[in-house]
């Protein structure tokens, strides 16, 4: 890959992260969209000239919120995406989270060159570290016991859940998974865990420490009550999650909403993995 | 489940364990084909006997290796796989191991109540565990160094080798993974190995033991070159294997060709995963 | 053992626990000392009446601090250590954290009766979990980047190193034990850590984050040159600790020092370990 | 250390193996007492060559097996430990195990430059590698289920049991280590194993195999009669060993004697074992 030069417009700082990632690398990373914010590395610049200045135009993820503006919270002006936007990125590869939102925004866009780093398999795996590390800080924060020793239940076995699991007994918790195909249940078990049909987990004796990452509503009221009061529940799962809320707070069962952890948790790693997706993009795109 | 009664016909010593294994969950479980061993548990009856105590009948894996009889090793007399045969399971629920060979032997066959548990996802997980097992006790028989501090390759991220990567680690070996995927790549390091293309292995440096779980010629000539002299290669790969067995011979490179270990490293449980995937589908076929 | 009876006498929130640990398992626990607190599961009592009724006294860690009165931050009155308190406790079991202090405030005291848990192998051992839970909670709150895949450093190999440099393998981290016993690195590197000389530890490249357990001053200004200014220290030895602070911030380098961490981490915890030693040494005592 | 030349006299394939450990460290090695054996890497030559050449002696473990003659299997002719052998090696740093023995064979024997490997904590600790995994290696091959999901049962938590008990946990066993002192048992505990006094190991349930490692007649008649009979008991500790061998025959448990296991799981990494602790030792010494 002999690209040495990006520019990264628009995000938050798992942005400014990632440029700066690139930047130890040896390579050029400009940056705009940013203007609210002291930059260490490098300075802010205008979105023309971080368009001529590199080949590679890093968008953040989600590329926009409303489908009209760039996703820049940084920035004291929107960004506005339309076809003179557009028509700065000609002939670039552009790289973004949900490019669906992008494409829309002009006919001048070219799918060709346009990269979603999100959609990649990759990016879901690595992410699930952080997330995976982000959740364990809660639950060290908010259980009064120790981690090692007490009894964690993950709903699901996605990728989140593998990786947390693995955590988990790493720390010396007794992990029960409850999922619902039999081979993942084959290979939780494989691993160490308890494995359980997700429909027979509340069988399965007392949990201090939930993790949630089925996005549907697998704790409702009835599940709720077969925890013990002072359990936890942490739902990783994205909005709405997958717990009645107000039956747990009508139970007194604590239930902790914990999304985008890899930017909270691990901001640094967070900009890591998404230059690391993008230079895989980059060099399946040269084979 | 209320069926209790099963009856094992066919098949070696895992059929054998797989009817223990029954018998120690308190059901019934008659034998034919096993005329040629001694049994402890139960007696050897006939086929027609056999069909006619069970609803259940478990036929081995293969079902036939010759398209014409039963894979019985253990019989003294062959039985022949045809109208006769099939017939005398009708209104049964046949399971067996690749089921379309036992379709082919006759048109009385109804292929709804005839079942593949080799077909099963948990099957394929549950046997990647003694086969891990078996690949290990190879490997601290052969190597004469420890597993605990040596440098171990992987090639393959499928189920045996996310069981035994999972495994070595467990024992304190360094664990490198070689793989195609990026998202495989991404879980494997993240779960702490040495994740590396397989097109790029050789450039990691020195390797003492070698797992190819690949069934495709990834060690050829010019790949055992770059293998030291004292390695060892473990092939787990079914047959014809992922390694180029002359040219190791001449580079004077031990290559062991291990098929079938759960069989052989773990009859027991071989049998136990048998009857534990038999269950799960006459659980689903209730449902 | 017999004993269903108990009295906890001042500390802080651990001794509740312990309280409430030792109520779970059916035993009477009475309370004194708390009344500047609200509790749940008992009423505060006199020390007069604590002592009557129980033939067991559980006393803080430490039992004083100011060799005069009752270690008891939560009790509006200041509770003497003197020949009247001692009076109460006679004929009792006195169950303590450094006893030394408590048998001089009288000559009454029987030191027969007076039981250190604080001088315990296995309270020392029950802690180094919560400490090590505690340590990693710091780091994954301080740390931008994700514990899994970073390069971590921890000085000594007692008790809690041990149980830390598990935990943070367990998660994924890179460990490196640094040691001066020959034995002592011997273990470590046998259960899969990197194990140096502590003097030549700096010799071994970069580290992420650097656990210190040592109570000595081992990260002296020339030793903290050798860090990279965006590591992290957590020190976790008792004061003074064994970093010097003022060339950490001349440095710029972050040092977290971080004391009592099991009743801060895991206060829960801490009081079963409490209850669980002072269990053991009853049973021993009826031997 | 600035030595460079070494002579390794007498002792079985594990002193070749240090020999040859030597030589890939770029020193000379220099060998006697192997005339009965083909040497790869250097040539057998007389006693009073090697004492010559080097001024380093490694003698054997144990150094003398009749304290007469020097423990040299793989000489033809007996090489006697007198006076003439003592004078050859006077100034010479010799090392060799179980020292006491070579120094009653003569006056002229200076204890200062004698020197016991076979002493040193780190040997035992590092050979406790090796050991732990010829137990799981005997183990794989003789029990007939998967070591994954076995009930393990460890008597003792010394070095070895340390070891084994975190190797048989990172493939997935269940372990349970049943030890004394209280102090062993929260080890035990905090590291994530079932842990259980000694005296009452036979109330926790049923084990599937068991690791003797304490050198006391622990399994006797009435211990095993606790063992299910399909029990495999391994018996690491030195002769006569923790098991009642007749009790055993008689209930038909299955025992399995297991000593000297590095020699023999790992000859290579035995002979590096004693290499690494000798060249400690010099180190030590010159400082």
């Amino acid at each position: 890959m002999k690209i040495n030069s990006f520019s990264i417009i628009g995000g938050d700082k798992r942005q400014l992260a990632a440029a700066n990632a690139i930047l130890l690398d040896g390579c050029a990373a400009f940056i705009s969209g940013f203007d609210r914010i002291k930059l260490e590395e490098a300075e802010n610049i205008s979105v023309a000239e971080a368009a001529i200045y590199s080949e590679v135009i890093i968008l953040p993820l989600p590329v926009s919120k409303d489908s009209e503006t760039l996703n820049a919270p940084f920035s004291s002006e929107k960004i506005k995406l339309d076809d003179d936007f557009a028509r700065l990125m000609q002939g670039k590869k552009v790289f973004c989270g949900m490019k669906d939102r992008l494409l829309k925004t002009s006919k001048l866009w070219n799918s060709n060159n346009v990269y979603d780093y999100f959609e990649r398999e990759e990016f879901a795996v690595f992410n699930a570290v952080p997330t995976a590390e982000g959740a364990i800080e809660i639950a060290m924060k908010e259980y009064p016991g120790t981690i090692q020793g007490s009894r964690c239940l993950i709903t699901g076995y996605g990728r989140i859940a593998k990786i947390l699991a693995s955590m988990l007994k790493g720390i010396g918790a007794n992990v029960t998974v409850a999922a619902r195909k039999k081979g993942d249940l084959a290979y939780a078990s494989s691993f160490g865990y308890q494995a359980v049909d997700i429909n027979k987990m509340m069988e399965c004796g007392h949990f201090d420490i939930v993790f949630n990452t089925v996005p549907a509503l697998i704790f409702d009221a009835r599940m709720l009550a077969h925890l013990c009061e002072e359990a936890i529940v942490i739902d990783l799962a994205s909005a709405p999650g997958g717990v009645d809320i107000d039956s747990a707070k009508r139970l007194d069962i604590q239930v902790i909403q914990a999304l985008s952890l890899p930017g909270k948790a691990a901001p640094k790693r967070a900009g890591e993995i998404i230059k690391d997706t993008i230079y895989n993009m980059l060099e399946e795109d040269n084979e």
